[in-house]
């Protein structure tokens, strides 16, 4: 009996801390009008939760369709999916918007090696998008180590003939991941460019991750302002290998490094964004958009990156309806096509809008994995970056804290002008750059739990804006 | 090269973000005091996040010893690995703690089936801690289902030579996990006692978790006061598998459920809990403990239950002694054992500590995951809970926005008095009850920098209460 006395008290100290923050949804010296908005909220995380879809979405999307770089039948594929379940989850409107996307395809699964105390070592390496091919061959050549871009550009041209290995780690006491990111992934972007224009080989670029593991993340690369001639084969090389490589280069400075890869950039493909919407009740012309990308790299599912973001867009809809919620102004979703490879869907969804004089006044976007929900991270003016953090008290108990001004995403950046409000969907980070770009990019990395928090998020965010950010901010259309 | 401004523009968008926030560290009106704090968390943060060993411990613990269930060769053999483990971080004096514990054993791996529609399903059971065995032929009864210990006391006898299905499900609409785990456990830790007292032939009892899948969960029961001639055998069966014999029995009410299991409570066998400390450089006899449990069930690697909370709170004095962080009272590390099926470990661990009139400050456990940091949970009196919530401002940067007045752990709670302040670590919990007490609880589940992040924000909240707890409430040895 002591024993059940013992664990229904300490359940009781332990439980008690939950139940405490439940309160506070209704206790912190919330108005009546706070107490509706806080209860509505709460009626869309319960919906998320009980009776949320995205987690279906998504497991379809990945296991049937799976990786769908721009270009490709997959990306064409998930384009007729995103069509076919918008109209499934009843919105007022679904259509396609034509765009003209980058169509770059790896080939063959790349090579490489080098030979050291007289034993080959295979690398783990991946072409990064847009990279040229090595010649049919591959290619062979020493290797030279740097840490950054402008280390490489003091080598100059003893760098010629050479293979380039840009080897800086994230600084992994970077809280937030992404500012690890980008602290580093300019040597993935502009290497190549740099490299070429001083005759070397190729360049191999260290893998954009805090982890140390065998899995080369890929991403996007860019030749700059080069001229054609010079362009040089650029590719990822995982984290262990790149430790690895980095060690054998200081006891054989002189080893030998192959890669092969067959990559290739075909002319432009025809493409979609894939547009649904809710119209508004009371003022339809008045736009909130909310999306993710659905393209994604090739060699995962796209799962956290981005087939989360698309799925979490869409059960914000979805939500909204399930529970009788009309938007007052119209909520558009938009599965943007070709984020990962020159983000020609946003730009094209951006031209359109202004083209037909469409109003939007905010946009949310989720791009930054599936994990358990932070916060926002808010592109805004004053008066609407405060509104917004003043929302914390309604947001925070679902753990949401992280509400501050900062970027909002690739797709929705291009409608950016001083009235509209954009938003980012800023999930935890820590596990995101283990699966970015990778093979590991898969359907089982995502917690069906943390991603309906996040649909429920967004949509508890959207109901917000949806309902104060007009009367905060009339935008003339 | 437009793509490239573009690209470097987006990314200062999205990388702002993180960038505010980091400097909030010491923006937020910080006194030259709370500076010095924040450059003192910041350190033992980025030692974790660097030089931490949590990470590499686990693994040898999970993958070399594995499942600890208390009185087993492994669990003995935990103990010789913390011991050494502790030795080797040097701490001033390391002993271990004789205690005396359950020794429960599972035996064969659990069989149940039953046949409908003339075809035999299997299905995924495990006993609970502590329960008898079926006799060796295994049961058969006809199921009743229920929804709770009420419902199953209203049976009365109607439940005799039946086995009982405990089917309440967790409430997912609960944001924290561990609070839809408070209200479901009742059925596997009470329901075998009151179905044995009406004469039922056994009791069957959901998983707790909230996803579905067909992994059981173990877990402790107790037959409370029951003569044990009343006592009947309990399993655990699979969320999924629970949901198939729901809708079956509706469809065949009187379908013979068949369960067996070979599991055994043995007599009490020795063990110990692993005790370290950092001798305070001021006042040593004033103590803070820090901890988690050694032991786990045995279906798993304990990685999650709680491996990740006994390697973090060994990282708090590896973390301190690598900083040269010397803490003015004596930093106790505890592997409790035992907390799993009777936290007698715990309970010898404040016995001692009251027989040598031991004055412990403060306590900090670590029993709840090694996802990734929301907060504190602190049991304390009013003082010095506000002075706990009051460094919110300098440990928020870290994510750490949960902290607020709640329970501690069962392993320290037994120290409580009206002086000592009391702290559970409190990670995300979202995906706790996929993995606790599963065969799932794997090493694999573990994220580094989740669990390093851990490891710091333990240390920092000691770092802040060995510097000002004490001065705050004064306790008299």
């Amino acid at each position: 009996m002591r024993a059940i006395t013992l664990l229904i008290f300490t359940s009781f100290l332990f439980f008690s801390c939950a139940q405490k923050q439940e309160k506070a949804i209704i206790s912190d010296a919330l108005s009546v009008e706070e107490i509706k908005d806080s209860t509505n909220i709460k009626q869309l995380f319960d919906s998320a939760l009980i009776e949320g879809k995205s987690y279906e979405w998504l497991r379809d999307l990945t296991q049937n369709i799976g990786g769908r770089l721009s270009g490709s039948t997959q990306a064409q594929k998930a384009v007729e999916w995103g069509e076919k379940l918008m109209k499934e989850v009843g919105l007022d409107s679904v259509w396609l918007q034509p765009v003209m996307v980058p169509h770059w395809i790896r080939g063959e699964k790349e090579i490489a090696n080098y030979t050291i105390n007289g034993k080959q070592k295979n690398v783990a390496i991946c072409a990064l998008g847009f990279s040229i091919a090595t010649p049919s061959e591959g290619i062979s050549a020493e290797v030279i180590e740097v840490k950054s871009l402008d280390e490489a550009r003091a080598l100059g041209t003893k760098m010629q003939g050479k293979i380039v290995f840009f080897n800086r780690a994230f600084d992994n006491t970077q809280i937030h991941t992404f500012k690890a990111y980008g602290g580093c992934v300019d040597q993935r972007v502009q290497g190549a460019a740099v490299c070429g224009e001083f005759g070397a080989k190729g360049v191999i670029v260290r893998s954009m991750t805090n982890s140390i593991d065998d899995f080369p993340h890929t991403g996007t690369m860019s030749y700059v302002d080069l001229p054609e001639e010079k362009y040089i084969p650029a590719a990822a090389i995982s984290s262990q290998a790149a430790e690895i490589l980095s060690a054998d280069l200081k006891q054989n400075p002189t080893l030998q490094f192959y890669f092969k890869q067959s990559c290739k950039n075909l002319t432009d493909a025809p493409s979609f964004n894939v547009v649904g919407e809710i119209k508004g009740s009371k003022t339809p012309e008045n736009i909130f958009v909310v999306g993710g990308h659905l393209d994604s790299w090739d060699l995962g599912e796209g799962a956290h990156d981005d087939g989360t973001g698309i799925v979490q867009s869409l059960e914000v809809a979805y939500l909204f309806k399930k529970n009788n919620i009309k938007p007052k102004n119209t909520l558009r979703v938009v599965f943007f096509m070709n984020e990962e490879n020159g983000t020609r869907g946003a730009k094209k969804y951006a031209e359109l809008a202004k083209l037909n004089k469409e109003n939007h006044i905010g946009g949310l976007e989720s791009d930054a994995g599936g994990h358990t929900p932070r916060g926002f991270s808010i592109d805004a003016n004053t008066a609407n970056t405060d509104l917004l953090i003043s929302w914390k008290k309604l947001l925070a108990p679902y753990g949401l804290h992280d509400i501050e001004k900062g970027g909002s995403g690739a797709d929705i950046s291009p409608l950016k002008n001083e009235n509209i409000t954009l938003v980012g969907y800023r999930p935890d980070s820590q596990r995101y750059f283990d699966y970015h770009h990778t093979s590991r990019d898969t359907f089982d990395k995502v917690n069906k739990r943390e991603l309906e928090l996040g649909s429920a998020s967004m949509a508890g965010i959207i109901y917000l804006m949806d309902k104060y950010l007009y009367n905060n901010t009339p935008v003339k259309p």
